[in-house]
């Protein structure tokens, strides 16, 4: 049986679903490889309308949707509305960049000499993988969930998606699945264009399904080592996308603390506090220098803690981790409890915002833990050498943040050096939360922040749901549309030259 | 002790050269992961012209390195030194397509209004992994070997390569490498740059080695399961990018026998007997029609098989493995021995190039063995119906093949359908073997003929050694130069639109 619960309470309900049991996982997933290969059929132009109904389909639901995803998740109104509506926006770009056409990557080699003697005519372009699974997080019951981002980016590559449900929100992926389906049935879309299985053990059946061409994880580090040994134990292993666990550094240096104090400390209290620090771009580790400015910051960062209401986790299980991380770090040798927000009530899962401190100099990768909640470690640095020697105690993250002045450039030059190994983004004078959904933007770095080379948000998330497939001496009837000379209605590499549309 | 085996005598000869220790194997890869930082640093059009230096260093050594592969081989000097003139070509083109810059892909967002409210500037570019390790096949001295594409791709995307000698060429690994390093520390290149390790030991340690960012690999299915089970267990897994297996179907349709029998014939028996079958792109099914056209068309192959000589295998390995799927094979239920070329002499590892024959309808997944080696299996199909079943008993390949002729474009269809899933190639009126290195080359497939969605052949190869790295609101000191505004040296999006360079 599926149950819902109120993490601002702590009750628990039975809710109308069920778990899926193995064989409708079976029958789900064929319905899914069979609906990917009608969907590529369609063509690219028709997918992109699809694409837009859906988008059009959330927004018409949202008076539905929201209420179930703020029961369910503890998250505010204002935030979940936020969420949606770049959920809805997540579904647009894509539809913009499937019309656009040169996430297809065409390339045409046309026959002629070579310095090997003569060459065939050869094409390629990136085709989709087939039926793909998605396990949302429970921190975006939108936007990382049913119809987040790796749904919008398999189904814009052109495959079909089946999701699993989040244990922690289950009547908002029912509700938001009905509300994508309904879109999907209503355009004309091939049937088992969409599915999603419910309960742990149909994950499990999920991932390991042969119709299954791959998968895509947002979550906890723990989940996506079980879900890669699932997948290790198949016939025939496939791409496991896997968004994982974050630090995110964050570096101040006493010239941006000159100048700016105040206005850093209100965004820093902010990007850990908001959405209770549930964020896997949260800034967990701030580097701040010692002396006076350092501690008058800590001074007004704590003050802006200690003011903070106590803040509501998405379940038991984010907060008994988080419980847990924060104990652990607490007691780690050398550090101290700055500052906590006001005590949490008897009910639900609620936790005090929390800053902790210690000093580089004793920071070991002991401490460096990802508490998923709104945590914070100062850790206080001397100079350079105890700051970058820290620094590289810390695993590396989906993100790397800087403060600094002008004057500093020498200084961020090096510290860049030392950071660009271990992070996927680099933010200056900002903060890593609130990833712009965009052409750009990379989320993803170096293991344990994912585990792949591939981004989880922005255009180029396709990619992980696209292979290339090479066509020699093809004839016009069978080309795809694209790959035939006398199409140009995508970008193409001709012969070696990166042609535009005309 | 490290030992040199000449195939055409069996006689196995020591060398001068030494298994690495594993100290050795963790000071290169450290060396490596130094070079690598310092590559990153020299900038694209510098990276470029050390591409050309090792091109033009191995071009100069030539008279050196083929009686040296040769003698290790077996491999014909004709064949070796064409080998030789792809592997110069490899560096050439990487060198054109790092100057062209695309490969970046670069991409800029500008600070802006979004749906989701003001959007930070955001910048992405695909940087170079680190130190990677390439493990070369035996069947390619050149071309996947120590100097191969692996190679050639990583140090175009900014890698230092530290490669696995081949235990089948050790001395050319030795010879060539010794070419590439003069050309480096001749050009300046960071000391480091390229590395080289003796021994399986030291291979195994290799991959195990922390500062080692990724893995190319080309070889056996097996050998590739056990680097990847090496992979698994370190702290940070890496990318392992295998080419591992193909069986490469080749279907011919009767009216492409009626229209040029003996083309096909000719071209077929070259596919398979040329370099004594150890390509990993040999067909190794041929899907022949039943009937007289069919049966006319095994006569005249057979007759070519019968005339060929025995076939020298790389090594003993080679030898023992042919022999064994050729045994397999040949007993499988309704299997016959069609015909096979001269006898193989007492001395090295000779074998006779063969056609066994199997009715599409008695294929199973038993017999679908990849025989590495001058073998084919001639599978005699009725129709479509039993030609489509058949096929979904061959494993997933780098390539399939089709003869026809245009009155056959319905079944084509059907067919490339029935294919499409199961390919990285599709190859039509042609043949498998000669894989073209071009721009739009893709050599890569379902598992298990690769185990993942990227290319070792062409241009978008290097895609496996990079990845994205966003900066956030980057003060112009501190972009890398392609993503400055003011450079429009290479193709960039802009705000969503592709620009080419002025």
């Amino acid at each position: 049986m599926i149950t819902t619960t109120n993490p601002r309470t702590g009750a628990t309900e039975a809710t109308d679903l069920a778990v899926t049991s193995d064989a409708e996982v079976a029958a789900i997933s064929h319905r899914a490889a069979t609906a990917a290969k009608e969907l590529a059929a369609i063509g690219r132009l028709r997918r992109a309308d699809l694409l837009d109904a859906i988008a059009a389909a959330l927004e018409a639901d949202r008076e539905v949707l929201i209420p179930t995803a703020m029961a369910e998740t503890g998250l505010t109104d204002v935030r979940l509305n936020g969420e949606l509506t770049r959920t809805v926006f997540q579904f647009q770009l894509f539809s913009e960049a499937v019309r656009e056409g040169s996430f297809l990557e065409v390339a045409i080699d046309h026959a002629g000499t070579t310095p090997l003697g003569p060459g065939p005519d050869v094409r390629r372009l990136l085709v989709p993988l087939g039926a793909v699974a998605v396990f949302g997080s429970s921190n975006f019951p939108f936007a990382f969930s049913v119809p987040g981002g790796d749904t919008a980016s398999a189904l814009a590559a052109g495959n079909a998606v089946v999701a699993k449900a989040h244990s922690a929100h289950p009547l908002t992926c029912a509700a938001v699945f009905a509300t994508m389906e309904r879109a999907c049935r209503e355009f004309g879309a091939p049937d088992g264009t969409i599915g999603i299985v419910y309960g742990q053990k149909a994950g499990a059946a999920l991932v390991a399904e042969p119709a299954i061409s791959a998968v895509g994880f947002t979550g906890s580090l723990d989940t996506g080592k079980r879900l890669q040994a699932i997948i290790d134990m198949r016939d025939e292993p496939i791409p496991f996308y896997g968004e994982l666990s974050s630090m995110n550094p964050l570096v101040i240096t006493s010239a941006a603390l000159l100048a700016r104090s105040d206005e850093i400390a209100t965004g820093l209290a902010t990007s850990v506090i908001a959405s209770s620090g549930q964020l896997c771009t949260k800034p967990g580790f701030a580097f701040i220098p010692t002396g006076e400015l350092g501690d008058a910051f800590l001074t007004d960062l704590a003050a802006k803690f200690v003011e903070a209401d106590a803040a509501v986790l998405l379940n038991e299980r984010v907060h008994d981790s988080y419980a847990g991380a924060r104990l652990r770090m607490s007691t780690e040798s050398g550090v101290s409890v700055v500052a906590e927000g006001q005590a949490p009530g008897a009910e639900g899962f609620f936790v005090s915002p929390t800053i902790l401190s210690v000093a580089a100099s004793d920071l070991t990768p002991g401490h460096a833990e990802e508490a998923f909640g709104p945590l914070i470690m100062a850790v206080r640095y001397e100079g350079n050498s105890d700051l970058f020697a820290a620094l590289e105690n810390i695993p590396s993250s989906l993100t790397a943040s800087i403060h600094y002045q002008t004057d500093d450039a020498d200084f961020v030059r090096e510290l860049v050096n030392v950071v660009k190994p271990r992070a996927g983004r680099l933010v200056f004078n900002g903060f890593p939360t609130g990833v712009r959904v965009s052409w750009a933007q990379h989320h993803g770095g170096p293991w344990p922040s994912t585990n792949t080379i591939h981004t989880s948000v922005g255009i180029t998330a396709m990619r992980r749901f696209l292979r290339p497939l090479a066509w020699q001496d093809a004839p016009d009837f069978i080309l795809p549309e694209e790959l035939r000379d006398a199409d140009s209605s995508v970008a193409r590499r001709l012969d070696g030259i990166l042609t535009l549309p005309k």
